[in-house]
């Protein structure tokens, strides 16, 4: 295990302390350590791996919550709501409601590299849970701060489960239903049109179209085509 | 909480007692019951929900298993082995070793579907996960009998990470790398070549193509476009 240097440790307490863990909790610091740390840092030492496990942590926190909270809720309205609760940008939002970037230690080029940072805010946020479930092997020190958030995400996102990213929540409803993933097949239109929709995107389950759309790029051209299919499936209520 | 008749207590405590638990073990018998209860018995009180919560428990137990036994595992590894222990595939295989299809209620035109016979298997597996989590809020009644699986099943795969199933390997891979999964576009060649590889199809990522592969199916044509597009990400050792 790497030794952890004292001002370190003084900006790790900091942390715990803002996520409103005892500063006796029963905390593997050295994880902690590696949590907030970028792979520009170090190819092994890095918080990939914890990242990998808090992953698993944070979908089971957000079933277990939905579970325990929107009981009468319907299985694809669980699976929409979860995959906006562990999106990179709910991740990242919260990791900065926490001054997460303060404690994250990145080296040379990927610290200028703002474009990265919701992404690595996210996964430092997951490797952060990994850390505190492996500290305890339970969610001990992590839902008593963490269940909150969950709960008023869910109950704003409930009210609009797609949360304006119907590619998401379509995948998730073909994925729990059919365990496969809708095809997005894009055309560019020639010569551009005028409006610059020059993008129709189609997307496809299981050899029928479920929809189509039109758009300035080609994501945003599947995002319409993916509204077209959810609202198709799940019609407002 | 619905009632359990004597010859159903019966049956469940001959499957908890196959899973190597104690028949003191406390265990909320009501989830036991449910999760081994399939939609086709009821609308509601089905065991879908407790699918949702087990789909994230059996993650997260994977992951462990990785984090504890395979340190030295690369983490696109770790993505690649746990897609496969988390597949249909093995954990019908795991629900079949304990006869759970003995312990599942299921009606009408469900039961003679033998094709649905491996996701019913695995959802109620997922299920019973579930159940056996939410009855301790920790994973004290899972690891003691699922862990010996999970790493005997990994070191197998970690032999051959892509496991023959090249389509999830590839999609683990993009997903855990840039968040986003790989795009295939099929084409069926007319008329028909002799030998029937009539489909040929393409993946792409991010507007570059990864690889191409033909097939009967397009299934087939896929896992083939995949198989060339993974191996060239992680050449084999």
């Amino acid at each position: 295990m790497s030794v952890i240097y004292p001002r370190r440790q003084r900006q790790l307490q900091s942390l715990v302390k803002k996520l409103g863990l005892s500063a006796q909790a029963p905390l593997k610091w050295e994880l902690l350590d590696l949590a907030l740390t970028h792979p520009s840092i170090s190819e092994s030492a890095n918080y990939e791996q914890l990242e990998f496990v808090g992953d698993a942590v944070v979908r089971l926190v957000a079933a277990l919550v939905l579970w325990e909270n929107f009981h009468d809720a319907r299985v694809g309205d669980f699976a929409a709501i979860r995959s906006v609760l562990v999106s990179d940008r709910i991740l990242a939002q919260l990791a900065g409601s926490y001054g997460l970037e303060l404690y994250l230690l990145v080296a040379g080029s990927a610290y200028g590299d703002k474009a990265g940072q919701e992404s690595r805010l996210a996964d430092a946020f997951e490797a952060v849970l990994g850390a505190l479930y492996l500290s305890t092997n339970s969610l001990e020190l992590i839902r008593p701060w963490l269940d909150p958030h969950f709960k008023q995400l869910a109950a704003e996102i409930s009210l609009d489960p797609a949360r304006q990213n119907y590619k998401a929540a379509l995948q998730e409803w073909t994925q729990g239903k059919y365990k496969t993933l809708p095809e997005y097949r894009v055309t560019q239109l020639t010569p551009p049109t005028h409006n610059q929709e020059r993008f129709v995107a189609e997307v496809w389950l299981h050899g029928r179209k479920l929809g189509e759309g039109k758009g300035r790029s080609i994501k945003a051209a599947e995002q319409a085509a993916a509204k077209v299919a959810f609202l198709a499936i799940e019609p407002p209520q």
